[in-house]
């Protein structure tokens, strides 16, 4: 058979994927890959999940093993909705959808919002599993500036007022790849421009629990209520492998929301959705997220201060107060895929920052650096090797 | 802000869904409904789940709760080849796939293959979750007619003459609505003509095991391997909470089912993966699937002589030998809507069968009965309460 013949027109948007390409090396025995993108396993709470699991079999029973609604395990959409309550998010259980993984918000709100063709406005660089999930529904995509403060709210009033535009996708706290943050000044403008152009703001949130120094900096959801589709997730502060993410959107987009996530799996696990529940619940999150904190900020900091003493100085990192990721970037033109190849030559992976931009030319001297994985002396000594590797091109 | 006029055009043929505004009043409070479509809790292995949540935390540790290989968690695919294998289906474990159950495989499939417009054979009724997962990629369909005995064989091959169909769609076996299967003998007529058009089934099995008497039939996946997508699910069989499908698929379209899936939900959540894993590895189904079958089979047994002996003779009833659904046909003309309403008043509910059609002219005087939610004496009761309305319409 030919099955190539067959393949939906989408599928052109979905092939290239050099970044998969440039990977498949980093798993090469004894290289220290700081190219991942995932949570430590030491950040589980390993020690309470048999109790979890123990709890959730006797107060659900069966009802945790049953299909359920679509919009979600109503007692975890009542924690959600708490949750979401301390971080500034007035929305009631009933407002609160759960979703496979924050992915399948992504992919939700782009099967019901994006035409073939239909402009989305991005940060450049934006975070890959968006790009993902919005492909396969052909969208073009604009590119917004960004500098050590985040987004600039003049190129996005500039984007809005040129292109008309489907929706904007941010990542405004401790952003993938950056790690940087949208300060709340800009934040302010952001919700008084999106306001002024009757714009829908996507709002990706994994990361602002995982903050390690510094204030916390309300969501622009707070300041632009039914402007915003807010969508965060468990999978770090809880556990990734459970898939469980979430949002708050306005009410008739949510009920399409719904109505699509149907199609796509029914609902989502119920015992995970129950698991969760109880880690909520019964405040484990609150003596938790304490330890990951504890866990990730001297990583971070041994990262931050091996870039500073080990890299040359024309490498410069981008401020970040939290997350997974740092990011350098280097003298202008400075060719990161070639030092990548040669990098792993000499043990040591990262993701060359290019493939996060959405312009061929963009990014070519930046690097995304995840510090979640490794121990303390490893990135010490994995940032050497870079160093390394810079001086020997 | 004006959300509607952000939606995707996708969006319109998604909107319409009458059986969602009819079946609202199903679950007033005194009536019985045979309008379901999901396992009873009795199903569940509820003695065993805490032993395998126990072993999986001491097997897999946070390996259970990290990310995962889209592609399904090793261990299942392991287990889930050997399923495949006693069902006659060749597919080691590296070709097989795992699922956010078996609507995340529908949803894939769809997204690879259906471009606007695209023909999708399907049989006349067929399973509603399969037209929501294939609706949001605006195909058309072209149905093919069905009688006791199934798909017939020459509506399919006239079907492939006729039209450039993208892919067929079929429940083989105790179909969702009819509880018909096809049999061995049009099985492989099936299989020869698909060869002959170079045709791809997409063959959807969530029922074969639920057989309460008769021979097994072999999938039609047996008989033209390259042809056919099989799909099928552990929801009947283990716990459909836990949204655990899977697939075997020609080796061209799995890497790209991976792939799409991969923008969707990046993979199933793990630990159910690993229960899952566990519970086939360690023999369970084994010892467990002989009780459902136990719980089924009198609940079948007893709507069928309820139907027999209560509903008057011009009601005809397919004949089925498993599954969780039986098929009524009344009188040509008779309308089971009307009929609906009316019952409900009289405290039982069933759906009109009207709606599993894809054409609005047919199925007016059809109805699809679940059997697995009621016990005996309550069927009994509701297929009374059913008589006693269609006599007093």
């Amino acid at each position: 058979m030919n099955y190539e013949s067959l393949l939906a027109g989408r599928t052109e948007l979905m092939k290239a994927n050099a970044i998969r390409e440039i990977l498949k090396v980093v798993s090469k025995p004894g290289v220290i890959s700081l190219a991942g993108g995932i949570p430590s396993p030491d950040s589980f709470p390993m020690d309470i999940f048999k109790e979890l699991t123990d709890r959730v079999l006797t107060k659900y029973s069966s009802g945790a093993f049953q299909y359920d609604l679509t919009e979600g395990f109503v007692p975890l959409r009542e924690q959600v909705s708490l949750l979401l309550k301390s971080r500034g998010i007035d929305a009631p259980p009933d407002t609160v959808n759960i979703t496979s993984g924050s992915q399948g918000v992504l992919d939700a709100v782009a099967k019901l919002l994006i035409s073939k063709g239909d402009k989305i406005a991005l940060e450049a660089p934006t975070y890959l599993g968006a790009l993902s999930a919005f492909n396969p529904y052909e969208p073009t995509y604009i590119r917004m500036d960004m500098d050590e403060e985040g987004l600039v709210p003049e190129s996005l009033e500039q984007t809005l007022k040129t292109h008309k535009i489907k929706f904007i996708y941010l990542v405004p706290t401790f952003q993938n790849p950056t790690g940087r943050t949208i300060t709340l000044e800009r934040r302010e403008k952001i919700a008084r421009i999106i306001k002024k152009y009757n714009a829908l703001l996507v709002e990706d949130d994994p990361y602002s629990a995982l903050r390690y120094k510094g204030e916390n900096i309300p969501a622009i959801k707070t300041l632009a209520k039914d402007n915003v589709i807010y969508i965060s997730t468990l999978s770090k502060i809880f556990a990734p492998g459970l898939r469980i993410g979430f949002y708050a959107a306005p009410k008739f987009l949510r009920q399409w929301l719904v109505l699509v996530k149907q199609g796509v799996d029914l609902h989502t696990s119920t015992f995970n959705q129950a698991l969760a529940a109880e880690y909520l619940e019964g405040n484990y999150l609150v003596s938790h997220l304490p330890k990951i904190i504890n866990l990730y900020k001297p990583k971070q900091a041994a990262m931050l201060s091996a870039i500073e003493e080990k890299l040359p100085k024309e490498f410069t990192c981008s401020p970040s107060d939290g997350g997974m990721f740092l990011w350098v970037t280097g003298p202008r033109g400075f060719d990161m895929i070639r030092l990548y190849h040669k990098a792993i030559e000499n043990g040591v992976a990262f993701v060359p920052g290019k493939f996060f931009f959405t312009s061929e030319e963009e990014g070519i001297e930046t690097m995304r650096l995840n510090y979640t994985m490794a121990d303390e002396k490893t990135i010490d000594l994995a940032i050497g090797k870079l160093a390394d590797t810079i001086l020997s091109l």
